[in-house]
């Protein structure tokens, strides 16, 4: 028998309502003579209430404690919605993450999957039940809670159909699927059919919030095939998979968008070996994620360098430039934080010349300044004015022509 | 060093300012240099909450499911308090039932403890941590969450206290200890500084909620010392212990009143052996509590039985009786549900005639007719019209000199 693994999250399972709708949409995946395995998150903002009273108590609580806290919102919904299972007439059950046999680390709020022992699964769906997995958490060797950090109801479900062997692994949320450009700024994007892990990956992390990327590496590595879609509609939705076809595909897959940019440029630094690492190393040591980096030509042995970093990180960043630049010898900071990123992507590209170039004329057509570049293998951004991302946004739409897509 | 276990009810627990405050109690008991467990119950009303969050999902939710549900309630609760005492500077960990060793049978919504495994609550001690236990809820032998029904933290608390010899149980709640009867009919009730086991067992069984039945009987077979008091005072409160200090101890200790009582009185019952059984099988069989049960003489082989119900259990009863009445040949069933129970419960009565008499003059003295009387060794409980229990509760209090105490 097939084993397909179904993943909700907060807004499709966030009432009473929503979770009997969801458990109809697995009844129906039963009734089609499968192995179903559901991974829930937490209803709604439960995640967010929770955090909140934590904060009620203490200001710093601590990720051991927190992690316990934060991972009841799963369990509710995971006996919910088995419920609302056995209300409809199917076997269910519910099982926490350690019952699953999600076996992580110990880095509280953030751990990682070690191995999934899924023997309980496998023996629950022998007996016939439809099993309902509490996501985003695990237990470490010691017996000890812990959650998987963003993404982590996501990453459980792909981890679950990895070990399963499972044919596929869908993903619901309240979006149709990735789109070759956010809808909400360009009417004319397209629902895409296919994607590969790589062009998700870009588009992903690139500001398409549909899965997180964690979950599309792991999905990658063990060549597990992804369907995202909405709990909502019936629409198919996207499939995420090792390949798209080859015929259907064009070469640019779609327009990526992130606001969550700031840039730091340090002025006057001298240009010296050592001196990156000087910088970026106590960055890294407290966990400020550093995008992308611009070093200019040197002139008098004294250079300027730039650097981005997500918005949210620019003061923990700042309070730790400042000190260091006495003892680096640089001149000054300048910030910016009302920059944004567009990218395009598409592993089409990567073979191909006069992407970039297609790229940076329609940006300047269209206005645009184009105050830093950087690219992967498979997609070219820029760092433009945040006021300037619909703009941006919607006329590489029309000139990678993705209406047509 | 001596262990010290303290448990927090719901309503000292309620709130983060609630929370907060059992943190600097427990951590005076920290620094009294204790080391010291803490059994929690789920905050205020969470469990109403949760059984309403299910009951909009299915009407009848599966136990096994519910208490998984039911669980997160102590999990939050523990967190929470754990990161409130980390931020007065103590260490502290949350354990839950299942970590912290609580091993019960499989009887869901009323698991029976079977076992406590309190190694990894004493390594966390030794570790000069302050544990918090969820209480409530326990694991099985196959890793199942179960919960423990009624009266399960209290349960938690004492069974702790019992595997980790401790010093002493504190319950605390929202009640200052055991009354000589209940203050809000009786103003002059005093606060007892001491009361057996079996007296409170009497005591606490006949209305007086202030900890449950079941841990006071599992702290009399463990020889547990168990003080209740009140989180939101500094008052001693009420030591249970093995037996109260001979002296200063009057013959009855307090007076009891329960006004969750129903009559059914089965009139014209064929008087032949196997007549009770017939009747009293199929009411135990669907877990309705019979409680005093009184056998007219017979008159040609004809009698009448009458029994008491809890109120609550009173439709269900009936439900039962009916269909019987024919079978046993009985004329007819009548109810009453406008009956309360009054007490005097003390162990110094039981080698000491004049104590029933004196109960009943009193009440007789103030008008009160008496329906039903049943006695245990350490109790006489008359049954009355609920609309005399004040006047019959201080009459008695006034009879036996409890003001004194």
């Amino acid at each position: 028998m097939t084993v397909v693994v179904q993943k909700y999250g907060g807004s499709s399972v966030a009432d009473a309502d929503r979770i009997k709708n969801a458990a109809r949409r697995v009844g129906k995946a039963k009734d089609a003579g499968n192995q179903v395995v559901v991974v829930v998150s937490a209803m709604g903002d439960t995640t967010d209430d929770l955090i909140a009273l934590a904060q009620q108590v203490t200001e710093r609580p601590r990720d051991r404690e927190l992690d316990v806290l934060l991972s009841t919102g799963e369990l509710v919904s995971s006996t919910l919605l088995s419920m609302a299972l056995e209300n409809l007439g199917y076997k269910a059950v519910s099982l926490t993450g350690a019952q699953a046999g999600i076996q992580t680390d110990s880095a509280y709020s953030r751990a990682r999957i070690l191995r999934v022992d899924a023997s309980r699964i496998i023996s629950e769906l022998e007996r016939d039940n439809i099993v309902i997995v509490a996501g985003f958490q695990g237990v470490t060797h010691d017996m000890d809670i812990t959650t998987l950090g963003r993404g982590g109801s996501d990453t459980t479900a792909v981890a679950l159909a990895a070990s399963l062997g499972a044919e596929v692994c869908q993903i619901y949320s309240d979006v149709e699927g990735v789109y070759t450009a956010d809808p909400r700024l360009v009417p004319e994007a397209m629902n895409l059919k296919e994607i590969g892990y790589e062009e998700m990956l870009e588009l992903a992390s690139y500001g398409a919030k549909v899965l997180h990327p964690r979950a599309v590496e792991l999905g990658q590595l063990y060549g597990v095939t992804i369907v995202v879609a909405s709990s909502f509609s019936n629409r198919a939705g996207t499939t995420i998979c090792k390949e798209a076809s080859m015929e259907v595909r064009n070469k640019v897959r779609g327009i990526a968008h992130d606001t969550n940019v700031a840039k730091i440029t340090v002025v006057g630094v001298p240009d010296h070996p050592g001196i990156a690492a000087a910088i970026f190393e106590p960055l890294a040591k407290e966990n400020v994620s550093v995008d992308t980096i611009v070093q200019n030509a040197s002139i008098n042995n004294i250079t300027d360098l730039t650097f981005t970093v997500a918005r949210t990180d620019l003061p923990r960043a700042m309070s730790l430039m400042e000190p260091l630049l006495k003892s680096i010898e640089a001149k000054q900071c300048i910030t910016d934080s009302t920059l944004a990123k567009v990218s395009i992507v598409g592993t089409g590209m990567q073979n191909t010349p006069g992407y970039a170039a297609r790229m940076f004329r329609t940006l300047h057509e269209a206005g645009i300044n184009i105050q830093l570049i950087t690219t992967s293998e498979i997609r070219i951004t820029c760092i433009i004015s945040e006021d300037k991302v619909k703009d941006a946004v919607g006329a590489l739409h029309k000139a990678f022509e993705l209406e047509k897509a």
